[in-house]
């Protein structure tokens, strides 16, 4: 499968990066250079860069900025530190800086900035890869299911799991991709995902590469479940435990446990990047809260198109907004990683294939 | 239980009537006059008034309207059908214009107009002692569950059966106040209800009552009940078809699916005339699909307090916009009705009582 992004998410460019800032998106497309740790570390954090493959990338090439102003153990110690807090779910960000540690941490210093750069650039590289083998994966089992019917098939996925959450197609919605290019009908039911309205930014990618699409509201993946109008649930993944239970983007739960009511299958696309040996089970999955504000207010484009944001409760409000939840593994049909379609009870075979 | 609307969802003022517009609450308080039989249609049809209990008295208030011009049998049945092609799942409407219908039909057309004020004022103030009785029953129910555990009782609603979706005292939240009043605490888990966001108004109402609530996107509820974090779900309904599935804003469902996954009881509260023994299971529910530019743009209030709208996606954007969904009688633990808790395979006992 050949993909190009359309726009780079992220991107070397000198002694800097460059990232397409998805918090303005997609009401505006915005590229922000990011210079410093800290940019790095922001970036992360207010969720400019999103996607657990994105951020495990970024999270490499902040490695590298971090050397430029000295590559100490101290200093590389802090880098691994500070970005290693920035977000607790999703695995990759510890999977990225744990690899560019094993590389560093035997360098001397004078080495290690460059060596820094190549290893980000080839976890970047890796990715894309990565990307296009789920998506090859992924077409075959599509094309399975495709010939269980007429007329498009109808896949639902929730947040946005596409290439802007990679370094190339994208996770979820490879498969996705990959059978468009190969002139499988796919209609695709885009998940708003509140409070932060990723689905808005599926919507926005399969627009630009002409894959159909329908958005719904959250809460109407129940009853498009229950009329028989979805053939497959495919969502991405921010960590996955040893034994299949997976944190991804809060409402993944309730879209598994309508599927499974209805006898559609549920699958998880993601990297082995993201699996976590280490968590046996989901209850050793951290899942982050994040603040009130984002589920009080919204952005979009006023009347007049400017990008505007309008307060939906008073701030006084109190609000609760865990980011992510966990979707045990009896309710998951399969995981399709680079390797192939794995069931969650087979994923201790893929321990060994760990990048 | 002793109920007094802080502001009156609807009322009779000499020939016409006024009610609460909904569709700008929470953000602005306005009341709107009706002064025709088209006023009350279009104020069912773009949600000025919404709740089952609060659309059919305002229906049997519109066939009193109606009746001003002149109340031959053409006019009633005119009135009756225009009233009843406003919405089509709750069966509330249809059960005020059958009652209404069964109160003028025998009359001389001189008699109509005066009768039709007074079965109007009688179906609203039944509604408002109903209120009051599932109010009672479900406290009954609150401290039962109360008794089990230490700290406030931590209740979880969808969309807003409360005070403004009736003339009383609300359906699910009668027993939240009834609680508050007789000193029982409770939390209330506030799902925000896309895309019309009617948890917004649920939050409004509680502020106003001094309940503790905690708004949460629609996307929260499974993880919260999956934390432990919920004792009881309570929704209200649409429509109850004779088996008990019932149909309820869209997202229900999902939540009745997580709280039978996390062993929490989930419980439609709703009055009589919500219940429809002509609809043998869920199958016979028309499920309303409104329009797409419900979920592409969202209103709120601007940085100034003023009100103001912003799109979310392009008009362009195909949307789908299922207003409810079905929760199967299995996934119900009880229905709340003003003769008490039933369960959903003992509705037929009440079937002698329907008002």
């Amino acid at each position: 499968m050949n993909f190009t992004q359309p726009i780079s998410t992220l991107r070397r460019e000198g002694d800097h990066v460059l990232i397409l800032d998805q918090t303005v998106l997609p009401h505006r497309r915005e590229t922000r250079a990011l210079s410093t740790l800290e940019d790095v570390a922001h970036a992360i954090r207010s969720m400019q860069v999103r996607g657990a493959p994105l951020i495990g990338a970024t999270a490499a090439f902040g490695v590298a900025i971090a050397m430029r102003e000295r590559a100490d153990d101290a200093r590389l110690a802090e880098a691994l530190t500070v970005l290693g807090a920035t977000r607790p779910t999703a695995v990759n960000l510890h999977w990225a800086l744990a690899r560019m540690r094993a590389r560093l941490t035997p360098l001397p210093p004078a080495e290690r900035l460059q060596a820094a750069w190549d290893e980000a650039t080839a976890i970047a590289a890796d990715d894309a890869r990565t990307c296009a083998a789920i998506g090859e994966h992924g077409l075959a089992l599509l094309r399975t299911l495709a010939s269980r019917r007429r007329g498009p098939l109808r896949v639902m996925t929730h947040c946005n799991a596409g290439w802007i959450a990679t370094c190339g197609a994208g996770t979820a919605l490879a498969p996705v991709y990959a059978a468009h290019a190969a002139g499988l009908a796919v209609d695709v039911w885009v998940s708003e995902t509140r409070p932060r309205n990723q689905g808005l930014l599926t919507a926005w990618e399969l627009a630009q590469a002409g894959v159909n699409h329908t958005l719904i509201a959250d809460n109407a993946a129940g009853i498009l479940l229950a009329r028989g109008e979805v053939d497959v649930v495919i969502t991405g993944a921010d960590r996955v435990a040893a034994n299949g239970d997976t944190a991804n983007k809060v409402g993944t739960y309730l879209k598994a446990l309508a599927a499974k009511d209805n006898d559609v299958p549920f699958y998880i696309a993601a990297p082995l990047s993201t699996l976590d040996f280490d968590c046996p089970d989901a209850s050793a999955i951290p899942i982050e809260d994040r603040g009130a504000e984002e589920v009080l207010h919204i952005e979009g484009t006023a009347p007049d198109g400017q990008p505007a944001g309008v307060r939906l409760a008073p701030a006084s409000t109190a609000a609760a907004n865990p980011a992510f939840d966990v979707t045990p593994a009896r309710l998951i049909a399969g995981i399709l990683t680079e390797h192939g379609l794995f069931a969650p009870a087979a994923l201790d075979s893929l321990r060994e294939h760990r990048p």
